[in-house]
Parts: structure tokens; sequence; C-alpha cells
């Protein structure tokens, strides 16, 4: 019997962060990648696999959407290669929620065009127990429509160096940020992050400084200002990795893997 | 100086009943109430605090809005009594949302004219990562419009003996249910079920009843045969308690405590 020719396909993941050291492996504890890869690997019939991903999602935070490459020789229908790595994957909160076969010239990160992160604030007294590590808990009461006006000074192309992790690989400090939404859902603010690409910790970084907006230690206006010093130093803090969720990832209509 | 007297209070809580045996202290492990009494008695000076709850929820059954009853000598503004228990209940997922007096003759359970329940199912293939413990994953398409349908035949005043549990300990079958709603919410299929009370299990039993309408193997018209029959063995299995969540608990508003 021949072996199976290797296969690219394209993984569509949902994910609790909490128990893992991120998406990327590292030496330090379990990620991710190492989950998926390690459940790829024994349909591999013990051959190495590796994944690339659209977005390397830090330390305790989760996806419902995440989108990943794997290189597998395996013959499989796309149904039965999903159940397979649910199945191999069933201590750890990973689930595939969809596998397909990549279309050609497809790259789960470098054909994105788009990425849609959401980040919720419970905004409430009582500490939250039903959302615990899903959330970051403000408890008092912030102001939504001064952070959405100030949202607006980051929406569109900038240097957001002020945004940027002091760890960031990126080459560039500019990106393009294509919507950036705060809005109230009862005891919840939830804000919307959409950009083709983000900076290291841009989104959490924008939400703690939007933060700060909200409790009125900042006016909108500085904000903007934060943002012209082209300086980490003169943003607001980096929010908890609990309340930010990458929700999905898009791809241009033509090498859309999941029709 | 004189001893605070001893004050009714009313407190709404939010629980993940996944680490506890249910609200119900037992022998056989921790229990919400068991949680929230020992906070209290640290108000209390050690004095012994005992607690009434207004549905009794099963191992595993969350809530977002349980309203017990606590009677408790220590003289604290409501908004300290909710901080002062939720200190104490930290490592645990329990937290007081409100604390209000209790309005004279008001009682958690008696007082109570409808509690809401609500039962998420996530009808998907892929197993649930980020809602496990939270909703039963049942993999097969349902049929929503025949299990509403079916419903139907649920509303109103029955005698529910064909969904009541060999355990239940009340007095007569009969209840009233006064709305059990099925719809779809993208992946989930959400019911919500209020009455003034319900019999043991009546919830999870309706619900693993209308699960079999929904795959097909039960036609919508024997559900009404079901409840006719009035014999448990006449309808369907006991739906999982992690779908299951204690919405609210409503009262005259004479007596609503929190206003």
């Amino acid at each position: 019997m021949d072996a199976p020719t290797t296969q690219r396909w394209a993984l569509c993941l949902e994910y609790d962060g909490g128990p893992f050291v991120g998406w990327q492996r590292q030496a330090g504890g379990l990620s991710v990648q190492q989950v998926l890869e390690d459940a790829a690997a024994k349909l591999a019939r013990g051959g190495a696999v590796s994944t690339v991903v659209a977005g390397r999602t830090d330390a305790g935070v989760h996806a419902a959407g995440q989108v990943a490459e794997l290189m597998l020789a395996a013959a499989l229908a796309p149904e039965r290669l999903r159940e397979a790595l649910n199945y191999h994957m069933k201590p750890y909160p990973v689930a595939v929620l969809a596998a397909a076969r990549a279309p050609e010239g497809w790259s789960a990160r470098f054909s994105a065009v788009r990425r849609c992160y959401r980040y919720v604030i419970l905004n409430r007294r009582a500490r939250p127990a039903l959302d615990h590590g899903r959330v970051w808990h403000v408890p008092a009461p912030l102001d939504v429509t001064a952070m959405q006006e100030a949202a607006q000074f980051l929406v569109g192309r900038h240097d957001f160096t002020s945004f940027r992790a002091a760890a960031c690989q990126a080459n560039s400090p500019l990106r393009t940020l294509d919507r950036l939404e705060v809005r109230r859902e009862g005891e919840r603010v939830v804000i919307e992050a959409e950009a083709r690409s983000f900076l290291h910790h841009q989104v959490r970084n924008m939400v703690g400084t939007l933060k700060l907006v909200g409790q009125g230690s900042w006016s909108v206006a500085r904000v903007g200002e934060a943002l012209a010093a082209r300086e980490r130093s003169a943003a607001g803090p980096t929010a908890p990795a609990d309340g930010l969720m990458l929700m999905r990832v898009v791809y241009p209509t033509a090498l859309e893997p999941f029709g």
C-alpha cells in the first residue's frame, strides 16, 4: 500500500486559554499547539507534525474561532479528521469545530485579511462566579460613551508603538485598525477590535487604556495624545488575558477554507 | 454595647454548580449552602447561621439569580454584607450579587411566585471546549420546531408525575407550568421554563423528553401521551445537570426584596 501523500489542512479551533501557556510551544508548560500536534501525530503514525496558526494567542487568552494549518500524511475525510483530533485531545479544553482541505496557496497566517477579537469586562461590584477566567472584573462603574469616543482615535492606520509589548517581534509598528467598538450589554462592557493584524498585546493595551477613560482617570483626548507619543509608557497598562477571545479569522473569498 | 438584633436578609446569588453536591448540605461533599453559611458564620462571630433558598438546585446545576434568606445578628449596611460574604467565599465560585433587608413577612421560598430556569443544549458535532460543564452536548441535529410544538402539551396545570423524580418530596404532583419555550440560537438550543414551583428534576425530565422529539425518536404527540400516562417510565430520561441554570426568582411587587 502506498503511503498517503501529505496534505495541507485548515482547522477551525475553539479553546479555553486558562490552563495553557498560550498557543505557542514553550519549555515552561502546556500549550494549545502541543495538544493539537500531539493529537495529530497519533494520526500520522508517530511522524512529527507541525502547525501554523492565524493568531498566536497569549497565556489565558481564549479562542472561539482560531484557524490553524496542519500538514498531515493521512488519507482521511474532513469529518473523520475532526472527530479523530477531538478524540485524542479529549482531556483538554480544545476542540476542532471544522476541518477542511486547504485551498491551493492558502496560509492560515499570511492569507488572513482580518482578525476579530472580543474583550469582555464584567462591570459590577460582585466578583464573577460564573465567568471567572473569562472576563476582567472592574467593580467601579465605567463610562462606556467616553470609552467608545476615545476608541475612535485609534481606528485607522497608525504607528501603534504606544500600544505594543516590549517583546513584540513585528518589523513595523504600523497597523490599520479597522474597527474598535465599545458597548454595554447589561453588566458587561464588550470591546470588539478588528484588523488585518495586531501587534503583540495591542488589544489588551488598548483595553487597559480605554478603561482609564471609562473610570474617569483619563480624558477622552488623552488617548489621542498617547497614540501620538509613540512610546509605550504614554499609554495605559495591559488588561488581563482572561477577558480576551479570538472570535474569528477572515480570508479572501477565493481562499476561504470552510466554505 | 448591645448585641445587634437578628435581622432577616435577602441575598441574590450567582454560582457555578460544577464543584458542588448541589445547594443543600449533604454529608457527601461541599454544598453551596455550606459555603454561604460558613461565610455568614464569620460575620455572626462564630454563631451558627442557617439559610433557606428559593430553588434547591441539584449537583452541577448553576444559578445566575438564586435567592436565599439569611438570619444574621450583625449590624451591617447591605453593601457591606455583600462585600463581606464575597470576601469570605472567595476561593469558591459563589458570589452575592445583591443583599437587602427582607421585607416584613417575606420568605425566599414561600413568597416566590415564579422560578425561571434556562437549559442550554450545544447542538453541534464538536464537543464543547469553552462551555464544558455549562451545556448538554447533543451532536445530532435537533428539530427545534418539533420540540417547541411538543413543549406546548406541558404548558398549563397538569399532574406531572411522568416528569417527577422518584425522590421528589412534594405533596402533590400538580403544577402549573406558565411557559416552556424552545428556540435555536446558532449552535445552541435554549429551553426556558417558568412556573411558581417545579417538582424535583421536572425541568431536566422535560428537556430529556423534548430531546427525543428533537432527534426524531418520538412524535410530537407522544409528549402529550407521556404526560397523560402519569408514570415516570412513560417520559424520557433526565437531561444532565450541566445545561441547567436558575435564572431568576420573582416575588410579588410588595415583597420584592431587591427593589
